[in-house]
Order: C-alpha cells, then sequence, then structure tokens
C-alpha cells in the first residue's frame, strides 16, 4: 500500500509499473515511483495547488462511446483544467484505477496512451498511484498537484463590479463528442495572467451561466449582463440544437464540459487585452460585473433580460 | 468537476460537503475546499511527500465485517502510514469517493466519522476531492499530501551493511481485526528520526519478510540476519496460529496489514536508541543487514537459516 505497484500479481496491467517504466518525470520529482511516497521540490515559498477528480464508468462516461485513451486522456485534462483556473503549472499526477478484471490488460495500456500524451504536452510528471483489477465496472481518480505562478494563483473570489469578463473559447454542444477531448487551457491562462492581473477564474465544467454564477456569488452575490452577440457559439451547439429544438445559444450558456475558462479584470486591463491579445490564447470578452445579483443578458442595444443559470445536469443529458 | 461538491444533486450523502461544513483545516491551509484547486504552504525549501491509495468493496474489505467508519479510517490511515514511512509530517488529504446509491448518505457520514478522527489526531487538514453516487460498489480514494521533517525524507534505499533492523511494534494476525484499525506511526517516526539517523524505513503492509526484502533490494542487493527470538509475536499471530496449524513466527514474518514500520539505523546509533528509548515510540532490534544476499532467520545461538520470502497475498488470505 504505497506509492508503487499494488498487491497484484506483476503484468501489463499493472499501470503503475507502466508507468514507472516509461518515467515520465520533470524536474519537480525529488523521488518518483518505488518508495511509500513521492517526494517533490517546489520553488522557494510557492503555494502548491491540489485537485482531484475520479470518473466512473457508467456516471462519466461508456465504454461504447469512449476508448480507454479518451477517458484516460480526460481523466487527466478534467484534473489539469482546474490548475488551469488557478494559472497555476501542472507539477505532477497521481493515478489510482480500478480495473474491469477481464479487460484489465487493455484498460491500463489504454488509459496510459491517453494521458501520457497529456503529461508530455504539459510537461507533467506521472509519480505514483495504486492499480487493482476487479469484477467492477472502470474507475479512475487523478489527483494533479501544481504550483501558483509567480503571480500568485487566481481563485473564484476576486471579481469587482465593472470587470469585464472573458471566456478562452467557443462554447455548447461539447456532448456531441468535444467532451471527450477538452483541451486543457494551462498555457492560455500563464499566457493571461502574464500580460494582465486575472482577478478571478473557474473553468467551464458545468454551463457557463452556472460556473459565471459562482464567480460572481463567491466575489460577494455581484451580478453580471453578457451581450448575447458576443457570446461565443460553438458550431456544436447549432448542431446539438437541430437535434434538442433549443437555442444554440441557449446551448452555450448551459451545456457542460467546455473546460474553457471564465475570467474577469479590471476594466483598464481587459482594454490592454483586446488591444494587445496574449500570445498563444484567443480571448472573447462577453459581458460586464455588476453590483446587482443575477444574471442578465443584453439582446441588441437595449434589451436585457434575467437569465436563470440553469447548470448541466448529468441526468438529463439528452444524449443519454 | 473541482475540488468541492460534484453534480450530485446537494445532500447528506456529498462528502465533500460535509468536510466543508466541518472545516477541519491546518496552518499549511491557504485555500480550502470551494475552488478550483486546493492551496498549500509549506516550509521554505522542503520536500513535499504525496502518497495515495484506493480501496475497494469485495477487494480490500466485505461490507459485512467492516462498518463505514472503520473503512473511512482505514483508507486514511494507510496513506498516513505511508508518510510515517518517509519519517514525514501529514498535512492534508484528499477524499474521492464512489457511493453505492442505496445507502450513498450513511456511506457518507459513516466514512467522514472514521477520517475525522485520524485527521483530528494527527492535525491532518482535508482539502477536497470528488464525490459520487452510482449503482456499483463502495470505491475510496484517498490522497495524503506531507512535508518531509527538517532532516529529509527517509528513503528505502538507504540500508547499509551492520546496520540494524528494528521494527515499532508487534506482528502478525491482523487480519483477525486489527487490520481495520491500524495506528499510523507518524508521531513515533518523528520522534525516532529527531533522536537517531534512520537510514532505511518502510511501513509493513505486506508482512515484515517482503517489506524487509524490498529494503533490502532497493539498497544494493543487500542481506539480512533476524533472530527468532526477537522478532516480537503479536498474540493475534498465536490465536491465528491455531486456526492455521501455521508457526506463530511464520505468520509474524509474513502476514499483511501489521502497519508497523521497520527501519534500519548505523551500529551505533542502534546502541543510543537501545540505551535511550525514544519518547513515545516502542521499538524492538529484530536483526542485521550483512552485505550477502537473501534473508536468514537466526534460531538459538547457532542455527541460521535461510528464510524464503513470502509476501502476504490478499488471494490466499486464510480467512476469507
Amino acid at each position: 500500500l504505497s506509492v508503487e505497484s499494488s498487491n497484484n500479481p506483476p503484468g501489463e496491467f499493472d499501470l503503475i509499473a507502466q508507468i514507472k517504466a516509461q518515467a515520465i518525470q520533470n524536474a519537480y520529482v525529488a523521488l518518483g515511483i518505488g518508495d511509500d511516497c513521492a517526494a517533490l521540490r517546489f520553488r522557494r515559498g510557492a503555494e502548491v495547488l491540489v485537485t482531484t477528480d475520479m470518473l466512473m464508468e457508467g456516471r462519466h462516461f461508456l465504454r461504447d462511446t469512449a476508448s480507454f485513451p479518451e477517458i484516460g486522456y480526460k481523466a487527466l485534462a478534467v484534473n489539469l483544467s482546474d490548475i488551469a483556473a488557478m494559472a497555476g503549472i501542472p507539477v505532477a499526477a497521481l493515478v489510482s484505477v480500478a480495473l474491469p478484471r477481464h479487460e484489465a490488460e487493455a484498460a491500463a495500456t489504454g488509459l496510459m496512451l491517453g494521458m501520457k500524451r497529456l503529461a508530455n504536452d504539459h510537461d507533467l510528471a506521472l509519480i505514483g498511484g495504486d492499480t487493482n483489477a476487479w469484477n467492477g465496472p472502470l474507475v479512475i481518480s487523478i489527483t494533479v498537484i501544481g504550483e501558483a505562478s509567480e503571480r500568485g494563483a487566481v481563485r473564484r473570489d476576486g471579481a469587482k463590479p465593472g470587470d469585464v469578463i472573458f471566456v478562452t473559447g467557443r462554447l455548447g454542444g461539447s456532448l456531441l463528442g468535444r467532451h471527450l477531448r477538452p483541451r486543457p487551457r494551462v498555457r492560455e491562462a500563464l499566457a493571461i495572467h502574464e500580460d494582465a492581473e486575472i482577478r478571478a477564474m473557474i473553468d467551464l465544467s458545468d454551463g457557463l451561466a452556472g460556473d459565471l454564477a459562482h464567480i460572481l456569488k463567491s466575489s460577494g452575490s455581484l451580478g453580471a449582463t453578457l451581450d448575447a452577440d458576443d457570446i461565443p457559439v460553438h458550431p456544436d451547439a447549432y448542431q446539438l440544437a437541430i437535434e434538442t429544438g433549443r437555442h444554440p445559444l441557449d446551448h452555450a450558456m448551459t451545456d457542460g464540459e467546455d473546460f474553457e475558462l471564465c475570467f474577469t479584470v479590471a476594466p483598464v486591463v481587459a482594454a490592454g487585452l483586446l488591444a494587445y491579445p496574449p500570445d498563444g490564447a484567443t480571448i472573447f470578452k462577453i459581458g460586464v460585473v455588476e453590483s446587482e445579483p443575477g444574471l442578465r443578458v443584453r439582446y441588441g442595444p437595449y434589451k436585457v433580460v434575467p437569465y436563470f443559470a440553469r447548470g448541466f445536469d448529468h441526468l438529463a443529458d439528452p444524449l443519454k
């Protein structure tokens, strides 16, 4: 019971042995797989960030629509997205899995393929975990450890009235398949935060309306007005709207699993960001934070309508 | 998807909401539950230790022999034992669970009870995790983050020929029930390491013979001779021997889940430890590290017999 191979007989299905053999390390790793703990060394005085997510077969993915590499990729990506949402630097990951016994080897190898690609992309060390096979469905639980940038971690609760609200990409309709291959906006967040002080940030997992509401509420019961014409609607949202009969904007506002970032900056900083967009990051200005609580949408120049935030409901997934 | 409540409808079964409400924090926590990540602040220059373990119903515990508080306690204890095995200071834990839907509330509340007791005992912060209910069996995955002491993390690979080998408690027979309530030897390890330089250490999860072999192998294919009369046999090992017909010493050597520590120190340091035992830690001298590979047991003053290491095999559990 340690950060190393478990009590399973050795074999290809031992994911941790595979990780160890491939030695995916970086400069932070003082001690890798093979002892009771792994050890990391951070920049002096740095804040250490930690986040975790558990994905379960039948609840977060279905085996007939998601391959093992896709599941491994996504399980790691959603954690990296949380690090991105603090404008943090990903450092290392621990991966624990309960593998279905009848396909344990295929599962371990496939999960590894998906995770490795992303780990390499982000210079993320894989420093351990726990592998077990059982007769139950696939469960994968990943913990990612990161480091705040020199500017500090960006929290959700720093928005102020007058702040301009941005998102980093087009929204909605990810259920058509995009949700399986989110691109965690790690580099984008660091690039933006280097150029401009981000006051509050969150990653969009539950839908723009619901996640923005988290920022507004935790920043002191603030509100916001979004410009309908400025909200970047993903082509998938139009596609999905054909099937659901809902408005594409509605999908952009409430669909989950976009994994884009939503952030706020002071007005003068926003002007700078718009005039000189950060290298390698796409940003869309979508609205303004206000002291009056509640979320509103402006249609055209005059019509402002209250928007009733309704987050992504996994149970009401239209495709299930 | 973040270190906070999941997408479940709110309720008592949301373990993370329970953790948040009870605010089990300490001086390391810069940012607790409720943002995309939690943030920790360590002593400047400290090595950060991380370890993780996933326990699964039917594989690591059975619902008819283990209560929810016992499962929560044990899932956290085995991780703390890994921190102890580095002579580390536990700092914070992340807890992810897949709860059986039909008893999700009882499970969350029970697990929390067991974990809370141990967290309070060790000034361990609970800083997040992920809760989900499903139709599958109970899975609990815990990651513990710690800090190396000022003397540095104790690894497995530092043993040298001539080192004296110690254990921190009586061994064997934990399957009779003790394995559900291990006492992680966190304080003991710190007390010993403060008095004496520990060269190599491991926690006994797979049995003395197998775990000591990890130390010997990783320290450069060393060997050891243990004194049969010095190995502290637990009363449970005698009890179990009645049922199994095996020798009690055999249980002490090979039974798993003792969660005592096994460590080596230089001979002169051993003399000091024996003359002035560390406060609050019980230690037993059991043998000596040698350059000749292999594990040997000395019976009486002259008879030295090779011991064939056989670790604890969960599948061969005599009580299952």
